[in-house]
């Protein structure tokens, strides 16, 4: 052996060795990291945690079937589908595990009619023409079935549905061909799935159930609240003057609205679900979820307007602080306003109750909008360099942008409230009372302006950016 | 009977009666409706029509199985396995049903093992004890396995396979109390499954494949395109002064980014198939799918800026001509060189060629931002009135930040070229060569600069509008 080969061997030898003493302290890192990732999922939502043992709960008590005796020599084989129908059915929500029973109980009940269907249609044509039809017609139901699931309405709701259907359709039709039982088979196969179903929908619905319209409407709310926590703190955050440390505090806070630039989805399958379930807490069986779902959308664009307001926050230009503190008042009295509006409304929603003094700080906010723009009208700042002013013009023409949207949003809770029946409030109980200044609108809602409210219906960047339903138009090669 | 009790019958009859006659016409508007929404759904892809037949073949290829005797001899009822697995294996593009198989795959065979060193540790534990410790065992795995669902990167990639891992666990587990060939129906199990997945992956691969790698690049290039069009027609259309017929028309060509917005969620999972998926055209296994997001984000950033943009055009406000007049210039020739950067950007994607002159547009629109920026500087608006200024001010500083995004954009993409090794396309091959001003920075990539380039480091509102690694965060209580 040569030095040079013996050399490399020992590297190679006192890599490998101190990888190996390194591996203990990789492995005890790792076990860290993915203890506190759990840790971490358990809190953000210890519902997960129950749910878990609700699955293992379903699951255990459907085996008993399995265990028990007299229940085998029933079904037999077939119990295993109870088995299955739990694992696949069982969802996090109520409204999830409903659509999904419901879509496999009927789909079943359908394909598995039109399977005994097809098999005796098929029977009657012979030896050899019973797999050539057969065959056919499983083709033709599978390709129409899958093309089905392109529809996106079908897609919302019956998807798993359709899936169940296909396979049912296949399964009865296919092995009719070797067993002439094919109608116990068939019973067999629904009856098991009805248990299955049963236990996860009263496992479901009456341990610690998670409710998906609850969790629509809260979420609507708190996002509604995210927005307001920015705008209330916008005011000091952009004309303060105080050094940069406090900036990085504040903004941990005001930064709660980037969650809501991308809710959509998850605002869509909540309501998609919430429309499965029966009647519990305060929501009706036919609850307004569309509703939600426009307040959603409105929302959304609100938080589009204060994304990019935060932009200006910070910002390392040195906009002149006489140009600034000119403005600073109405600026902080429309986002302050604005933020309270919004504020009301959230917490309307929580209650369930009517948002009574939101019109009233909505109208502040345009009251301070309209005494910012006659102060912009009086050419205050005709001797300033328009380059410095632009930043602050721009802040200025967002936060009319937000009046307008916040308007929109009372609007559309206003429209929930009659629409849902939300109940008058007494005002010695709502907690909002202090604050609210009891002139006489208080109660009297703001009539809507299509009159000279220049500054509010001028600057509207993206009021078309969705459609009138509310639902942005899809990508339409989606894969999902 | 009343004379009204008679009259009410008779209109009630009435009533039905018309009901009844126009029930045809209601089925056939009804019939039309869905011929035309099945048309346009066809055409809109018609590889949903290929994929709707794949589906149909394979099932049916499949079932084949079940008639073949010898076949049938060796699996038996298990032999339905194989028609299952394709129906709920079989996905639109060759990522996703890859994905899919090899999940099933490995989680039965993991599952199976499991599940049979169970039955074997539960025989151990005599007759009362045996029920016992399995129900316990089948609760543990599915709580744990179940929890493993929430996290984030799991549920991306092996959502399914841990849903086939319960489902698997439990039948073997369970279905070993009666049947002491356990081992066989494991194998059985595997072996049918494995038979329907090749069924699906041979036919996802050879028969007209759809592949998600090539959708999201595809996707990603139109997204930049779609900007790129309405930056062209920006300029244009803001500073028409052609009457309001023709603004309906141009909007329907420019109102296509709006499809950009609402694309996060498709980039994404296509990104997650296309990591299943096996060399094809001109991807090679490990294609960098990251960066695709990445440029993804960047877009819709640009996305948010150009709806704020839009809501300019066509405002109802007067802005005097002569300040427009004076901007016009070096607004177009930011807006249409930003637009041209971002078409040769989207060509060079579709391409897969390094996008040479996009550097070059890119520098042309920061020297309009400077000449802007120094006509601002000038003064020379200072005897206009600041309120009718502010809208103008606004579409300036949008700008501004387009061409930051652009720029950013334009830099991801070049990433891109160099990880995926894009090749140098010859000049004259070229179809924007004619557009191209050869000036000597045509291949000079630009400088990044940090220096005094102040307008465009200025008024960036949502550079951080999503953390680092361009993931928007996700709203935690999601329950899909």
């Amino acid at each position: 052996m040569s030095p040079a080969n013996q050399d490399q061997e020992e590297r190679l030898f006192t890599r490998k060795w101190r990888w190996l003493k390194a591996l203990p302290e990789m492995l005890k890192a790792k076990a860290c990291e993915v203890s506190a990732n759990t840790k971490k999922i358990a809190q953000d939502d210890p519902r997960r945690v129950i749910h878990s043992a609700k699955v293992g709960l379903a699951l255990t008590l459907v085996s008993l079937f399995y265990y028990y005796q007299p229940l085998y020599d029933n079904f037999g084989f077939s119990a295993m589908w109870a088995v299955m129908t739990v694992v696949v059915v069982f969802e996090f929500s109520v409204g999830a595990t409903l659509g999904k029973c419901l879509n496999r109980g009927l789909a079943t009940l359908a394909a598995g009619a039109l399977g005994v269907g097809a098999h005796h249609l098929a029977s009657l044509s012979g030896h050899i023409g019973e797999p050539i039809l057969l065959g056919f017609l499983v083709f033709l139901q599978a390709a129409t079935s899958t093309f089905t699931r392109f529809f996106p309405k079908i897609k919302a709701r019956y998807d798993y549905g359709l899936l169940i259907f296909i396979l049912t359709f296949s399964l009865i039709s296919v092995s009719g061909f070797r067993d002439d039982e094919i109608i116990e088979l068939a019973h067999k196969r629904l009856s098991t799935i009805i248990i299955g179903g049963l236990a996860c929908v009263i496992i479901t619905i009456f341990v610690c159930p998670v409710w998906a319209g609850e969790d629509l409407h809260n979420l609507i709310a708190v996002n509604v609240e995210r927005l307001a926590n920015f705008l209330e703190g916008f005011g000091d955050e952009y004309f303060k003057t105080t050094a940069d440390e406090e900036c990085t505090d504040g903004k941990s806070s005001l930064g709660e609205y980037k969650n809501v630039l991308s809710s959509k989805n998850t605002e869509e399958s909540l309501a998609n679900f919430a429309r499965w379930e029966p009647r519990h807490g305060h929501f009706q069986f036919r609850h307004p979820w569309k509703q939600y779902l426009k307040i959603g959308t409105l929302t959304r664009e609100c938080a589009y307007r204060i994304d990019a307001l935060s932009g200006y926050i910070n910002s390392d230009v040195q906009v002149s602080l006489e140009i600034r503190s000119q403005i600073q008042d109405s600026c902080s009295k429309i986002s302050l306003e604005c933020g309270k509006a919004l504020k009301e409304v959230a917490s309307a929603i929580r209650t369930m109750s009517i948002p009574s003094s939101a019109n009233c700080h909505v109208s502040n906010s345009k009251t301070a909008a309209k005494s910012l723009e006659s102060l912009l009208r009086s050419g205050l700042w005709e001797n300033a360099e328009l380059l410095a002013v632009i930043p602050t013009a721009t802040v200025t023409s967002l936060l009319f942008d937000v009046v307008k949207c916040t308007e929109k949003i009372v609007d559309s809770v206003h429209e929930l409230a009659s629409m849902a029946h939300f109940k008058t409030v007494d005002h010695t109980v709502s907690p909002e009372k202090e604050e609210v200044p009891h002139d006489i609108e208080q109660l009297k809602p703001v009539p809507k302006i299509d009159s000279p409210h220049v500054v509010i219906t001028v600057y509207g960047p993206t009021s078309a950016a969705f459609p009138e339903n509310g639902t942005p138009p899809r990508a339409t090669n989606t894969t999902e």
